[in-house]
């Protein structure tokens, strides 16, 4: 669950709770390789944490993370996965968002803190997915949300969903069922069809002065691949470095090149914090924002920037 | 703990998780002779719950009980505690009040279900009292309230607090202290002095027609003696019984004989639900409603109705 997590897990604690919260950003990195962010509590505005990343860790007594959320929470469909740990990582316990992954997580993070995961909700709808859910993950939009309901009402029954144009894990491919969700033009007024469009994705590339296109394209390629997404669905790669822009020829794309000026003032609500060490340097990270930039209308965050080693960095957004 | 919740504790549950409510329920009226109601969470006017009881534990998954409880939560000093059972008992999480009691219920429940109370807060600070738990449990009114963020900080700081005119446990009986809770008219401008204002009790008796004058006494005596409170401070006894004002008359205080027409048209939003045998016979439960007809402005229950025996119950309310 935690590696599909690409907008990234932000990890919001207390003092009492550094070291835990530092233990699951570690293992988050390292072992589930999709971007981690710690904030202090008391320095954090969580309406952007809310809205920016694909869950929320808090490492606080429950107490004070349901008064948090509580601010904060629409409904079951909107909300991120919540999962509060108390300080001494003993319980690790889905808040929101049970069904929507937060109790795989809390599982995955019980098992790394040698903590007991508190799952609260009726085991016999585990897991199962939420036509938002699917739309996140392929980064697609709805195009007719009227059938959402429809759908998910299926789905919590229990009822046979198709799949059309594209393949997803306990849904079956092919037009035959009454409920279909397709990415193609495919139409039947006798089922509920419910249409994804799939985003185009723009691609930002940091880079150090030497550009070392082949790890960067092959990074690239094994980002894409964890994504379960085609190349062919990039639409531009962008940089600051001209020599990026091979990178763009191998795949036949549009190159669109930034200067430093444009990153410095370009401002969006779920970038990535700098950290100290970008800071103490005075330099901006430049992934997200030449994604960001590219993407047109709108545009939002769908990979959280990774390493891809020491001296590049890649991210990707969506817009309209 | 669970004894000194006198205004009853509220359960709150789905279908799935009837059985492990009426367990709590059951374990709550026999073992702690507090009274215990329990409610279906979709038939239930919650806001009404949220004031009226001295707890609330949901019998549901955590995230349906954040849900609920967002919607009612306004602060830490004025929120009741509420506990989170999973339907089949495993996990009692308290989810608001923590420190008030929230943790020690949890623990209470957890004990008898055989499952685990879920503590997540700091435990240096369990168990202490805030001057509003200790003017409820008094049955005082604060008369100065802006000596409340004083005196509670003191406490939380570990403070020595000193009490005058009551004891309590965990507090030293004396004036010697730099912070002062009285019940008398003491002051000193050089210490932070709260003043509480012991409230007059209104005793209403429900009885059958054969009126038992020596076991409604000595039940009224112990529970008294339960909640701690003086026989001194009753100030009216009352009910629809003639008989009954021979207790008064023991008491030497007022008693107020109502009719059942008065007693039929009397509404308050905290009154217990009529039992399915009571709606039966067509009788409206009357110990509650004469201890509040008797209370004068703002009437509120402090002892929600309570068995003596099959044929006799007290309640006690208290006002302006």
């Amino acid at each position: 669950m935690i590696e599909n997590l690409w907008r990234g897990v932000a990890i919001i604690y207390t003092k009492t709770g550094e070291e835990t919260a530092k233990k699951i950003e570690n293992w988050i990195e390292s072992e589930k390789e999709v971007p981690a962010i710690s904030f202090t509590y008391s320095s954090t505005d969580l309406s952007y944490i809310w809205s920016c990343y694909d869950a929320i860790i808090f490492v606080m007594a429950i107490e004070g993370v349901v008064r948090s959320v509580c601010k904060l929470a629409s409904s079951k469909d909107k909300d991120p996965p919540v999962i509060a740990v108390d300080d001494a990582g003993n319980f690790v316990t889905p808040i929101l968002g049970g069904h929507w992954g937060a109790n795989e997580i809390a599982k995955e993070i019980s098992s790394i803190l040698g903590g007991k995961p508190i799952i609260t909700t009726a085991s016999e709808i585990f897991g199962k997915d939420s036509v938002e859910s699917i739309a996140r993950r392929l980064i697609a939009k709805i195009v007719n949300p009227e059938a959402i309901v429809k759908i998910n009402s299926a789905i919590l029954r229990g009822e046979e969903i198709c799949t059309d144009g594209f393949s997803i894990q306990g849904m079956r491919e092919g037009k035959d069922c009454k409920y279909i969700i397709t990415t193609s033009n495919f139409q039947d007024p006798n089922k509920v069809v419910l249409k994804l469009r799939l985003l185009p994705l723009h691609v930002g590339i940091g880079s150090k002065r030497e550009v070392d296109v082949n790890l960067i394209y092959s990074g690239l390629m094994e980002a894409l691949s964890k994504m379960n997404i085609e190349p062919s669905r990039i639409s531009s790669i962008s940089s600051v470095r001209e020599e990026v822009g091979k990178i763009a020829e191998m795949l036949k794309v549009k190159f669109i090149l930034y200067n430093l000026e444009e990153i410095r003032i370009f401002s969006n609500p779920c970038l990535t914090p700098q950290s100290e060490k970008l800071k103490e340097v005075g330099v901006k990270g430049v992934a997200e924002v030449c994604a960001l930039m590219s993407s047109g209308l709108n545009p939002r965050l769908v990979l959280r920037k990774v390493k891809l080693s020491k001296s590049a960095t890649i991210a990707i957004a969506t817009g309209e």
